[in-house]
């Protein structure tokens, strides 16, 4: 829309300076060889005037619209709206706006943001999907700056940040293994599945008993197809109903872990004492549920301010050849009473920093 | 970015189609004198060439470009994270993209979001301020459709979706002396203040004592700037080292009410047996939390709905004279257990449908 500037122009603007159009350009596109009386006198007839740049016809040709594009699957899910929160902040602190969308973890909408006629509205996307996978790769050879997040496709032709998925997982339920559990239950897990954060999380959990010198007991995964708190808590009281022995959970993220609790907490199964509960993502809320809620720290902020850098690194320079990058983010376990009971510090410490 | 048109143009859509540009163009916008043989022709040759409208350019033709913004505080708050799940599921279901910006409440930002550049880019706005007020309401007198959230600027130039604040508040304390409290505290005043949520909810919080013969005592009123868990926590532990005689707590939001839970749960108070708490905004973890948190249900999705309509309305008819509405919100009370203890239901039912 231009009303908005519709009253004054640049033709304007040169007349009360008493320079040309081309010098008002000039000095609105940053040109550096200006006299510096010249620029005073544009900027203070921009002043003035109370001129407006038309920031659409001045993307245009710059080819830039200092949008960026993020899109998750829901930002009602915690861990999304808080990664949201980070990429905003980081991309401000750039001078960037994200246009966020959603893609509801639609197979459909999330090619739709790949293909999408408002692409051209931004210079660069940050995609994070749940639904394509290994056999999507031709689809994310796009001809627009993008990085991946997540852990549905690897090797594809985009810069790429992830989380330390097996490693994360690994050091979870070590600490599980350390408060003496050793009848670790999984809530969470997608069975068959050989891709995605549910996989990798799995595997890091076998390495974890395998070390331990323990075997994995089917009767103790819980499936859970979305990673919800209502679908936690459904996989909670399937693992209790089923009467299978077990004195720890791992929550294979944070909502999953909190419908855990809730489940337990609704059967009046003491937590930690009869069963210790850890999640993963450090969502805001684990640090003020009751029990608070142990769990595995996966470099948001650092995951955020990465994926704006090296976005911006593409849109600065978009004929680099310069190879796509993968970067796995720090991960911490962060120790409270769901696992450490009255042993939890006021303020929970690192309890272990990876990497 | 044009890259992505670059290849295909109406030119060559034309010339397979062995039309004329301007037909071609007829057919994109939708021109309805269009014989059916002529717009197959050239819909073929679109799907056969590969060719995409380019957005931007079809836009400021018809002076729009199916964004519009929505403008909130904290995406790291939930309620407004799921504010914003909402809206975006309201606007997409009217084929509209929404293009979120994070203000961080500071005033600033919020003057900006107004008149910044990006407005050039939307098509309407739906705005919740936290810090503009009443001396603001110039500021909101902007040339493009824009719909108000939120209490903080009553009788502005805008379209305005409210929640019942005052009605809520006073059904919500009422809910509590039900259960037999008498000394009601308050988390989250925000004192000196008559504009905004907490002097709104203050008022129904003082009105429903009073209906029931109690007067207000200062003691019991816990100041609370932000309202965020760690605000509300600190607060809790104000006013029971404060040694004043409480049996209830009114958290005036959820993220307040549930830190003030996390306090009462490190102190080993019981809720609801020597406390009962409710919050307000009834956010998903609300019924996930341990006791599960009693709660104003402000009416979230008719909010989000009414505000996309609101606004498609504008932007559909932008000369319209049509005085400026505003629409309150239905709430209901969400009784829990915090406040009914093991007389809570499994899922909670409504308790009260008001106005």
């Amino acid at each position: 829309m231009s009303r908005r500037t519709g009253a004054v122009t640049m033709h304007d603007v040169a007349a009360r300076a008493g320079v040309s159009i081309k010098t008002v350009s000039n000095v609105l596109n940053g040109y550096q060889y200006i006299r510096p009386a010249t620029k005073e006198k544009v900027e203070t007839a921009i002043a003035d005037l109370g001129y407006q740049v038309n920031l659409t016809a001045r993307n245009l040709r710059r080819g830039r619209t200092g949008l960026i594009g993020l899109a998750v699957p829901e930002l009602s899910l915690p861990y999304f709206a808080e990664l949201a929160d980070s990429v905003i902040r980081a991309a401000e602190a750039r001078g960037l706006t994200v246009l966020i969308e959603q893609t509801g973890s639609v197979r459909e909408r999330e090619l739709e943001v790949l293909t999408g006629q408002r692409r051209h509205l931004t210079d660069g996307l940050i995609f994070s999907p749940l639904e394509l996978g290994p056999q999507d790769v031709d689809a994310l050879d796009v001809d627009y700056p993008m990085v991946l997040l997540g852990e549905r496709i690897f090797g594809g032709p985009a810069d790429h940040v992830t989380m330390s998925n097996v490693d994360g997982a690994k050091a979870a339920v070590r600490h599980l293994l350390d408060q003496g559990r050793r009848r670790i239950a999984v809530v969470g897990a997608h069975e068959g599945e050989t891709v995605g954060s549910a996989a990798l999380r799995m595997q890091g959990y076998r390495e974890a008993l395998e070390d331990a010198g323990l075997g994995v007991d089917p009767a103790l995964i819980g499936e859970a197809g979305l990673w919800h708190r209502a679908t936690g808590a459904e996989a909670m009281h399937r693992l209790l109903d089923s009467g299978v022995e077990l004195d720890a959970v791992f929550g294979l993220n944070d909502a999953l872990a909190l419908g855990a609790l809730h489940a337990l907490h609704a059967r009046r199964i003491d937590v930690p004492e009869q069963i210790a509960v850890i999640g993963w993502d450090d969502i805001e809320e684990t640090a003020y549920s009751s029990p608070t809620l142990s769990t595995v720290s996966p470099g948001r902020e650092q995951i955020a301010r990465t994926a704006v850098d090296l976005l911006l690194a593409r849109i600065d320079d978009p004929d680099s050849d310069r190879p796509y990058e993968r970067v796995i983010a720090d991960f911490t376990i962060v120790g409270r009473e769901s696992t450490l009971g009255d042993a939890a510090p006021e303020v929970a410490p690192l309890v272990a920093v990876a990497r």
